[in-house]
């Protein structure tokens, strides 16, 4: 199977339900809401080893936001238990400080509601307020009032969507895997949550070596070791290895997402091969076949 | 007390003990050191509701890293005990999964080295490779080896470093902040850990109406409640007050960002008064004087 | 006439007719496309001393351009006979030296075809290639093969579509402009042309001092002068006055960049007024009515 | 010859002179100084199609500017004649009209000084104001008031200092040009005035075919049509090739901006080869040999 002179292998990227909120900030200006929204998703690249995995969905023009002000959507994703704490801690740590902003629902689906109670932030000084025709909370903070709707819609989504690049030098992969995180973010519902939106080292479940070790790399997909390694995934020729995972509120989502990322890559110079990671069906319900892809 | 016409306070910020790391972390080019760089000090605003309070301390030419490559350092603060958890995860969630990284140790200090034992993620496969003279591990991942030198040196610094800028408009005050950030961002040795450098909701301890909260609005110095609030600390036609907080390696590095950021602000029309928080002395040891600013 | 608490002049903005031409710039990722369309529209804020007014219309994502890669539209603009040379000069000397980049016909109207004849630049090894369904040519580079949609459609389109913004600080003033910039960036088929697409120096024809001069600053609208100026038109309280100027493809571009970018700007706390600049019907055939824009 | 594995071709750069003046632009943040001066040195990349050559020299941060506001220089090259009028009109059509902004002298040198009388616009409204201990013109805008001082400093200084870097990818070239771009913007007295500082399609004077072409493609250099040019320079796997062109103020900006961008380039991986353009030294004076690189 080829898409622009690229093979495709013939597997599928296996995705797990996760819980997904999406929370929207508006600022004064869109570099304000950008900034808030980059430290209310750090530090959440992946649940191993962060309290969830985050990512900006998309920006959001000033017709489209319930103040009227530029925004930016953002997607907050782990367990039902761990979701609530990270909602409000990273609106309350990283929203609520950052000028400017105000926080909305973003309506990730209806399934429930997160309830973000910040207004006794406000003392008992707070009001309620109706912007847009939502009723809201208005705290007065040193910067002016902080707005915010105080419910944030949850969904059961999808995490685990995933493909990996293989380029003939490390930069055609690694410039395909920026070009395909570009297309993604055209795609709503989803996010890539991984530094620029790429994983540079895929890991394997425990280690054969150091028993102490949840998780280890993934040998058989590392270029450098390739000739030491007996069942080496990588073909001939293949200098490095980029993976882009994907959570979003829903399979279509994910599987659009793939598709926008898999053609975009296969559009830079140097991609040899596109494959994807699963667990032979036994970790996710969810199969995004590459071959849907194109 | 006055600069280019602002009102200085005479008063100080009090500043605290916390633990500090510096990493530095090159890749192949500016962007995505920096990506990394982002992604690792993201959520950590303040040590009340984020894991640890980080930032990027200043970008770094290829002739000033181990590997001549660009780079960016950070610091991350927090207590002592969670510090080793903070490195060792931001570092293995957000800069290992980064492509092209490398990481070094930034020598924060020498009074403490934070083991970083990221070699066992190589399965065996890892091996010891001399950097620029710095003895290093070299794991294979599949964006090639992610080369790290295990140790990072940690110091006993200063948090707490502050300055409040009130403005005729809320948007003098927002460029003003902003000014300030970025004449800090050239002080080596200290950050700005909230989204984009700059707080827009201080808090007092604790709550007057609500028992149960730990923190609230600092109503003293919200503009939109002056009326209000008979101990208002708002000056007549005062619509807005932005905090710089400041984090460093050091006494001397907390003061210079004070003066940078300081008269920075003061160089921003509208900008009407800087003043600086402090609990008279009972909280830290550590006084920085606005008069000393100047 | 007020919106969200600021004035708005009955008055209108005085439009003008002038050539558009619309360049499509891909690359192998956004940034090189942004990058290549930043150079090509560069120098190029007003015909009074400027080759063009030229600027970046909107981001094209994958989907959107002839070889699926993403990219920028950028719209140039002056008399039917310098659009020729800008065009080709600006493709030649800003897009086919930037790496990676292919220029397609961005289709601003079918009233003239500019030929831009690049294709003889290959000096023989160039030749046909059709992309997306597009005859286009492929020149030979030392980047790799530069592709060309040698034909640019141009068409009589609208300048001088404006508004003036005043604000009760400089600060005010300036964010609100920017506001207005980043909503209008969202309007199809215009451009702000000025430098972060804001004018901080309007200008009258000629000069009442320096007869050598074709024109001068217009002092009735300069506030730090407002006492000295007896038909000043700045309010009392007003510190800035910041203008928005467009350039469209027609009439319709132009009234919704009017219409988008004033109320982003009345979102801003601190402006005072919006007014609009005319020259009493006399210099164009076309009105823009702030009252429209509500 | 090799450096970090890459061979370096025994040749050098030939280099020949030209006039550069510079600019000190400040503005209330570093974003509105670079929105102006990106403005200011657009279109600018070589003077064969565009008025001039520019590019932006480097940040200035508040403590290295008069006014102590954030900024950056400029340079503008061109021939002496050409010169004063792209410095004038660039101040007038490009920084004058950008919100917030200042100019100085940049002091290239002292060899000739370039009036830029734009205190006329003031239409006697202007004044004469000391800034830093500078002489400067105050000029009444809608914005406020522009400070400049009106004499800048220009140089005979080099231009043409010039690299090649050959990749056995295209991305491996690229990014490689990008790398060398980033170190050479850390020199002090040069810029790389092309698109993102790199030159995709670089050009041999005249052409073989068309007798009415100035320049054509530099066929030699062309990978995808290596096979069918008997003088090729393309070795065997080398797929994409670009070029760094370097301005400067003196030799010694120029020697070490080619030492650190050649050494930058190097450092990527899949550079294969690094080569230097020259006219058998019958166009220039200067030569930059690659062998000092290292």
């Amino acid at each position: 199977m080829e898409f622009n002179g690229v093979i495709l292998e013939d597997t599928y990227a296996e995705g797990f339900p996760v819980w997904v909120a999406r929370v929207v900030i508006t600022a004064v200006s869109k570099e304000w809401a950008y900034k808030a929204a980059t430290e209310a998703t750090g530090f959440a690249t992946s649940t191993i080893g962060c309290p969830c995995e985050a990512g900006i969905e998309k920006f959001l023009s000033a017709s489209e936001t319930p103040d009227h002000r530029p925004g930016y959507s953002i997607l907050i994703c782990c367990g039902k238990k761990a979701l609530k704490e990270q909602v409000l801690e990273r609106i309350a740590e990283c929203v609520l400080t950052a000028p400017t902003t105000a926080v909305f629902n973003g309506k990730a689906g209806s399934e429930e509601i997160i309830p973000v109670k910040l207004h006794f932030f406000g003392d008992g000084y707070e009001s309620k307020v109706e912007v847009g025709g939502i009723q809201c909370w208005s705290i007065p903070i040193m910067g002016g009032d902080f707005i915010i709707e105080e419910e944030v819609g949850a969904v059961k989504g999808v995490a685990g969507g995933n493909f990996l690049i293989m380029g003939d030098s490390q930069m055609s992969a690694l410039v395909a895997a920026e070009a395909a995180v570009t297309a993604i973010a055209d795609v709503p519902g989803c996010i890539t949550p991984f530094p620029g939106g790429v994983v540079s080292s895929g890991s394997k479940v425990g280690s054969k070596k150091y028993k102490f070790m949840g998780a280890s790399t993934n040998e058989k997909f590392c270029p450098s070791i390739a000739a030491k390694v007996e069942d080496t995934e990588i073909p001939a020729g293949v200098k490095a290895v980029y993976e882009i995972v994907i959570d979003g509120v829903d399979v279509a989502s994910v599987n659009a997402a793939m598709k926008a990322g898999v053609q975009a890559a296969c559009r830079v110079p140097g991609v040899v091969k596109i494959t994807a990671g699963n667990y032979g069906g036994n970790l996710g319900p969810f199969k995004f076949q590459l071959k849907d892809c194109i």
